[in-house]
């Protein structure tokens, strides 16, 4: 699983920081997350080419997560992309990005999906042949969702030294990592439980942003091997997060710990500290594997 | 007068091309013109403080020259603007603010006025104590408008000899600027026409973008001091300009030949072409004083 950090920094784009955006890839598929203004920029800035993108993931509507979607949209279309493009997201955002291309009178060429998200449950949202995408509740000012990525395996892993020993030609070796039985020459039947380990863990990353401190969040993020948990302030502006519902470094960390996730990346943090070294040092009071998310990074699991 | 320009390249912004935005000052007054995708970003690059931008003036709804403008209204706010915002653009932009600002729950504290414009003749629709702003209606593939700023001259220019050679005092020189005429000690009355010279003539800037060649727009910008004509294209790819209602350099240069303005700005270029110097070339065959904006640029006259 490769992550590409677009953007992590809370609130208004500046000159040298980006609102939130990340490309996940998991076996050479992409999948945007957010897609705050400037986003598209960011894509081109990190040699990302548009059409790799096909799924769009929103988290909430506020703008620093969103108000680049028009601008990609519209560009997709310039640019004459014709793959359907399906964009997960918040009750309103289809009004939001129709009206933006009835009042400009261009519509897309290519096909635009919505899919429109009201539950307070988490559901499984979306599915192709590498991962399966489930919604994570938040805990925000507005209606808001993190995601959950989990690897989709559907091959087993083969036991080279058994299909050896019972020379078997590489040629069946594909099959019997899709569950099938093999059938020597001699007639026998070697069940494929003899010729295969169980499929490694499907790796799983959950990205929660934006949310205040939620521990309703952690038996869905349970276990998780990378969590990207929004940490907008420090302790001692922890009075801010009551009514911004964000989170402080140290709250990311706790949920990180309570939830047991192999790493944990920090990230939305607000620009009125000067170095995001600090958010590090506040989580890692609490939970030792931290990651700082920063715009252009890119962290390979 | 001085025009910064934040953007100057037709369509898509790019890593090192911003979509159109301008900054235009009159006496320290400042007006901004389109606002592309990124304006934000690009008013803080050339250190424009936000609060001094009052007035915005949106020429037509295609997201290169206004999705930036949701982003601006929304940073405006989370940066505790209280100064009033006035926004002039066509029917439609209203709604698109608005529905995208109650989508986020995040409504402006400070006032925001909407000035939706139909008109398709050129019409004052803005005035204040430096500046008097009229639509310019253009010729593109929705409704859209340029806009001329006539700059306000209330003072009259003094007859210093005159003044002295009467001995009036410099205590008196505004009043008489101000039209005023002058009693002297001994009771004598000199008419302000003796005293004074007719104001200079005001400094008209004519900006016109997005628009295919169009000549009724000629008696509305004549002799104005500086025109922005958009030329996204060249002449060999003139037929491009047929369906997308865009002018090529020639094009732009023939309108200011015809309106015998005194200088001319090219701008909105398609990023087809690597070079932007190509339409300086063309546009030269036809008109002189020929000037390329570039983003980053600032014009002072």
């Amino acid at each position: 699983m490769k992550l590409t950090i677009l953007g992590c920094y809370a609130a208004t784009p500046r000159t040298f920081t980006n609102p939130t955006s990340q490309v996940v890839e998991f076996n050479n598929s992409m999948y945007l997350i957010d897609c705050g203004e400037g986003t598209q920029v960011q894509l081109r800035r990190n040699k990302i080419k548009f059409s790799r993108i096909n799924q769009i993931f929103i988290s909430h509507l506020h703008g620093d997560h969103f108000y680049g979607l028009i601008g990609l949209i519209s560009s997709f279309g310039l640019l004459g992309r014709q793959n359907d493009l399906h964009i997960y997201g918040p009750k309103g955002i289809k009004e939001a990005m129709l009206l933006q291309l009835k009042l400009s009178n261009s519509y897309t060429q290519y096909k635009l999906y919505f899919h429109e998200l009201t539950s307070k449950s988490s559901e499984l949202i979306f599915e192709d042949n590498k991962v399966q995408v489930y919604t994570i509740p938040l805990n925000h000012r507005i209606y808001t969702n993190g995601y959950l990525f989990v690897e989709k395996i559907t091959q087993k892993k083969l036991n080279i030294q058994r299909l050896e020993e019972l020379d078997i030609h590489v040629v069946y070796y594909n099959k019997i990592k899709n569950g099938e039985d093999h059938t020597l020459e001699d007639g026998t039947v070697i069940s494929n439980e003899e010729l295969t380990y169980p499929p490694k863990k499907p790796f799983r990353y959950a990205y929660c942003s934006d949310t205040m401190y939620e521990e309703s969040i952690i038996p869905i993020i349970k276990e998780a091997d990378v969590l990207y948990h929004e940490s907008t302030f420090l302790e001692h502006d922890k009075p801010k997060t009551e009514y911004t519902k964000h989170s402080t470094a140290k709250e990311a960390a706790t949920i990180a710990k309570l939830s047991d996730v192999k790493k944990l990346i920090l990230g939305h943090y607000s620009t009125r500290y000067p170095d995001i070294s600090v958010f590090e040092e506040e989580a890692k009071t609490v939970f030792d594997k931290v990651l700082l998310a920063d715009d252009g990074k890119i962290f390979e699991f």
